[in-house]
């Protein structure tokens, strides 16, 4: 028997200004374009290098522990808690938004003891508030997100942080999935002992691969743990042995999704990443000052807004979910709800990695413009 | 500070003729090319409903629970075990190969107690073997590879088995990664719990995604269970609310891959299963036929041999990994090595999805003929 009736493929062309995937460009997608070699393939080992070299430059890190998962954002998330916690460690989790709830969880599936502090959406802590929650206990590791994909707010003072972490006895997790490649991520400068992201948002490759780093300091702690890691498929000392000289088996790692990361963080590289950020800022101001001149002011103080992805106040008497979803039937423009307290009061609209041009800006607002005066 | 001196991608056109990854259609490499859409876009959560079907259609089973996790193979077996298991539950694993062997390990690590039976590589068990190991103690599950990836045997009996297993109180979970498109896997037939794959194998898509199906039964007691799972990224549940109506956001799935393995399915529902069941099994028979007459006889009894993955044993006298790199370096054939205490007297041959041509036997025989004869 023999099944018909599925249609050929016919995506949409989207303008995808939501809080991620973004937009990929031709030379990525080109790149996955190329058949896919085997996982132990001497070419995919090889990539697997420049890889690890693109990917310190993006962390800004030597970290030797560098890699990129076979999964999304949420899988390095899960392997940068499941690596280092063991049932009854206290781990701190400051929280200023879903994804600090999201870090609570998992570290709390895992068998933690988990203590929360939290901020409101939209505000960020202080060092000060950090450093006393720290004071509390003696915590083995803090977990928070740089950016907060839910909010649009950036944690500032990582380095601070990480020193009061460590004054403590705890290591300091760092959720970098909405800002690396987008703003500054200085693993080693700030003294990070495991930040995480996704290869979809500011690197501008299709989704399934999360890029980690886990600092010397880090490393030690997860070969002396005394319990194995819960999960084989996040197991980071076997993807240690995998990418590293042993090339040991672990899992069959899709060569298409690291030929297509490999040339967006190339991509980064050319550019250099301070003018990746200066052109992530420069769009997003451009995009502050139209909603403003909109009446959907951004919802973060400038002084921690994130550029790449931005919270915006819908207007009085606007329906914010039939103006969005008009936007992606009528424009093909994607832009997202906001989450939990926020989802009828803000928009999300992100300008990250390819989605950062001038033209995308100048559309979304123009076509913001068309429907809300209609 | 820019970064450059990394080539453009400059990957090797491969005849893979390994375990897996197989080779992809150029109709799925094509469909990789349209950009992606959102996560959350109609046109993708409609083309799930499309891929679901398919999915039940190669698994055979009408299960609600049927999805694509956004993983490799191992990452549906972790989600197979870490969904049903809770610590202190007896499991029964039945060992014929390094699969088997990762079952176990991976149980043991969520805190099963783990029972073993084993046969020696390139056996399989008889239903009273497994009968009467499932007779000492109510396990929760029974856990058993259908074909063996590391060995070339396939498992044979299912259907008695789920029904000892189902007498005995336990579940059946089955790993079909090796043998979901490429030979019968009949989940309703057979009625076997929770089955998963991968979707580089047989059905020829690029790897990365993990298509698992649930029964009821399994669902019910994934829905009764008193501890959560301990991933929230394999959490079962949390796929179901994804992919079911609610729509409701779990993790950023890659579009890319989608509408690789739909188009995949989409192949195989074309051509019809039996009809592809068919072709795997005449191309694995040239294979089989002309590796006799090189004196590189399969490993396995014909009896079990499993037509996607063969076991050759190696002539004496020829290094085995010497000639596998030939055949990788001056023709561009991948096949592997042997795995395990097998590593240098078989080598693994797949003939799995389109790497499954006549045209690839052919070559592959005569390359292996000039490097034998030199």
């Amino acid at each position: 028997m023999t099944m018909t009736g599925f249609p050929d493929l016919n995506a949409p062309s989207r303008v995808l200004l939501g809080p991620g995937p973004s937009m990929v460009h031709p030379r990525v997608l080109r790149a996955m374009m190329a058949p896919p070699v085997g996982h132990l393939d001497p070419y995919l080992l090889h990539l697997y290098q420049e890889e690890q070299s693109l990917l310190r430059y993006v962390f800004q890190t030597r970290n030797a522990w560098t890699f990129a998962l076979s999964g999304t954002g949420t899988s390095g998330m899960e392997a940068a808690l499941a690596n280092l916690i063991e049932p009854g460690d206290a781990v701190l989790v400051a929280i200023h938004g879903y994804f600090g709830e999201r870090m609570a969880e998992i570290a709390a599936g895992l068998g933690a003891e988990v203590d929360r502090i939290q901020r409101a959406p939209g505000e960020i802590f202080t060092v000060e508030e950090i450093a006393s929650a720290l004071a509390r206990r003696r915590y083995k590791l803090l977990a928070l997100v740089h950016a907060e994909t839910s909010t649009g707010a950036e944690q500032l003072h990582i380095a601070e942080i990480a020193a009061a972490a460590h004054q403590h006895g705890a290591l300091l997790v760092l959720d970098t999935v909405t800002s690396l490649g987008g703003i500054p991520v200085k693993v080693d400068e700030w003294d990070v002992d495991v930040a995480y992201s996704a290869s979809q948002k500011n690197l501008g490759a299709p989704s399934g691969l999360a890029p980690i780093t886990v600092s010397e300091r880090a490393r030690q702690v997860i070969e002396r743990r005394k319990t194995p890691v819960v999960s084989f498929y996040l197991d980071l000392k076997r993807y240690a042995a995998y990418w590293g000289e042993a090339h040991a088996y672990h899992h069959t790692a899709s060569a298409s999704l690291h030929y297509a990361l490999r040339e967006a963080l190339r991509l980064v590289a050319e550019e250099g990443l301070e003018q990746v950020f200066a052109r992530t800022r420069a769009h997003a101001e451009l995009l502050w000052q139209g909603l403003e001149e909109l009446g959907a002011s951004p919802f973060v103080p400038l002084e921690y807004r994130l550029p790449p992805l931005t919270t915006a106040r819908v207007p009085q008497g606007v329906d914010a979910h039939r103006l969005r979803l008009r936007l992606l039937e009528e424009y093909n423009i994607e832009i997202a709800a906001g989450f939990g307290a926020l989802r009828d009061t803000v928009w999300r609209i992100g300008l990250m990695g390819y989605s950062s041009r001038r033209e995308n800006v100048t559309l979304l607002l123009a076509a913001m413009r068309e429907l809300l005066h209609n």
